[in-house]
């Protein structure tokens, strides 16, 4: 059995906003699987704002993807051809890959995922990396209190969705940001935030503070930009700042004008005590053990809520990134590639 | 007796750097001390870089001082008159006070210092808030490890000297920041630094980073300014940034030219897991019974040294502070006030 893989490279780094022509499609016969190797067909890739970090050359945590190399998705994946005792065909698996169709991979990179225990695809969503990211940056950095105020921006995205539910759960109140009515009715009906603002709002930074009448103790940053700039003055003594992603300045190419305000940030963070973190998950994936069973019975007792942004085709996948880095995405968004 | 106290009180809020005509010196006979109280003369005062703060009307920590009303510090005070059992005329007390000669107060508000265990003057230094501290911020927030790098600019100040020290002693490299070739040789000859960087050399920040050939582990933020720009770049993933104070920008009216450099420092605590952390000695009073035991045995085994910047005289107390805000100070900054 011969199997063509199609691949998303990486053509050229995007200056700004990624432009489709910054992304190339290869197709390659795969080889045949070595021992201890198995052929996947991807069923469903994610699409995270971190992949815009990955595109650029500057400093971050991770090296760039080269140009011309396949970028980084966790992928759900069925097992085709087997060399792995531990797996045969029809198995479903998760694994950490790249935007493609088709991948022979070693059985010791695969998670195996149970079908009857929640969808697969939320392997990329609560069940996966996005849950993780909110379950342990709350845990680790953000520990809200009972009757504390949590905010997040991006509310109604995959992380912050579930960092406003996990600290309701924890007794805390939450108020998100999100852009568009729509978003912020699913926000607070459906997710059961105290409050959404629409951060499209002119007048989004005094909604801000209306809403927290007793000042901000959590800030889950995701955004930055505008959200961050409403957000400060609100932040209480000894508030906490998890610093998760700030998706509104992934596609700046410069600076915004001055003045330089860096130094009463820092003053800021002086006068009231604040506590701001930076963190990757992968930190933290020694919480993995507690995390999966918790989140699961979360799901199961319907605590937690989820919303799923399904694009389908891998020749849809780069015009739905470029969507979902201006916030075109409804949910946690994925590409299906197969049933 | 009748005692007369000559205080000096705010006249004006300072606009940058404080003017002598924006302070005033009064004088006022003392009223007997009632059941409990303590006539108080005044030994030593406190200048401390916070006490910039407290002149300006902005948000802070702490409620600025009223126009008219006496400015606060630490004074060291011997008893000249007794109401209150547990003291008697003659015995030297610590107390957070104003900047005056003599004063009323009750008993429960004073500390009784031992002379044998130290000079009295340090309970306003190594063992007292400076002292505090910089032992508190290490342990709580810098958290230096054995092996890795400590950096702290004002290498020379009350707080900085110690905060080098009591690293150098837990096993870190610690490499200072002071303002001239004097100032750095006493940092690494008297102090024990590894390097100390003049903070005035044009290529300081080249400088810097010879000295940190693995990055920096903790930086002890007392500067701000062209000292922070210099150590942003070279903090490690994972570093701590105890925020203690900005004495760089505590005259400035008005924040530095753009670009506005907030996203890049949000997105280097991203990439690089750093953790900023303000905080004020009094969060941290709890640590008081095992500071002082410990600091005084540091300072009886010569592990720990200081060196005080002695003025005589209420009437030099503003230039002095106005020199001490601009850098003219050479350690722990003293206004000795009677024998």
């Amino acid at each position: 059995m011969t199997v063509t893989a199609r691949t998303i490279v990486l053509a050229a780094r995007p200056q700004g906003t990624p432009d489709p022509g910054d992304f190339r499609i290869e197709s390659a016969a795969l080889p045949d699987p070595g021992p201890g190797e198995v052929v996947l067909q991807t069923l469903w890739l994610s699409l995270d704002p971190y992949m815009r970090g990955r595109m650029s050359d500057g400093p971050s945590y991770a090296a760039p993807t080269p140009l011309g190399h396949p970028l980084p998705s966790e992928a759900v994946a069925r097992v085709l051809v087997s060399r792995d005792a531990g797996f045969a065909p029809g198995d479903i698996v998760a694994v950490h890959d790249h935007w493609r169709d088709h991948m022979i991979r070693k059985g010791t990179d695969l998670r195996r995922l149970d079908p009857t225990l929640a969808p697969v695809q939320t392997a990329l969503g609560v069940m996966g990396m996005p849950g993780m990211t909110a379950y342990t940056g709350l845990r680790h950095i953000g520990k809200p209190k009972p009757g504390e105020t949590v905010v997040v921006g991006a509310a109604s995205g995959a992380v912050g969705a579930l960092v406003g539910q996990i600290a309701r759960l924890g007794g805390a109140r939450t108020v998100g940001l999100a852009g568009g009515a729509d978003k912020c009715a699913y926000v607070t009906e459906t997710l059961g935030f105290d409050a959404c603002i629409d951060r499209t709002a002119p007048d989004m930074a005094a909604q801000l503070a209306a809403a927290c009448p007793k000042g901000i103790d959590v800030y889950f940053e995701l955004t930055g930009g505008a959200i961050f700039d409403a957000v400060l003055p609100l932040l209480n003594p000894f508030a906490r700042v998890p610093v998760c992603g700030t998706i509104a300045t992934y596609n700046a190419t410069s600076l915004p004008d001055g003045p330089d305000r860096t130094p009463a940030l820092l003053r800021s963070i002086l006068t009231r005590s604040l506590t701001f973190r930076g963190f990757i998950v992968t930190e933290f994936w020694g919480d993995a053990p507690e995390f999966y069973p918790r989140m699961a019975a979360w799901l199961q007792a319907g605590d937690i809520r989820y919303r799923e942004d399904i694009t389908q085709g891998l020749d849809q996948m780069v015009a739905t990134f470029i969507g979902m880095l201006q916030g075109r995405n409804f949910g946690k968004t994925l590409i299906k590639l197969a049933d």
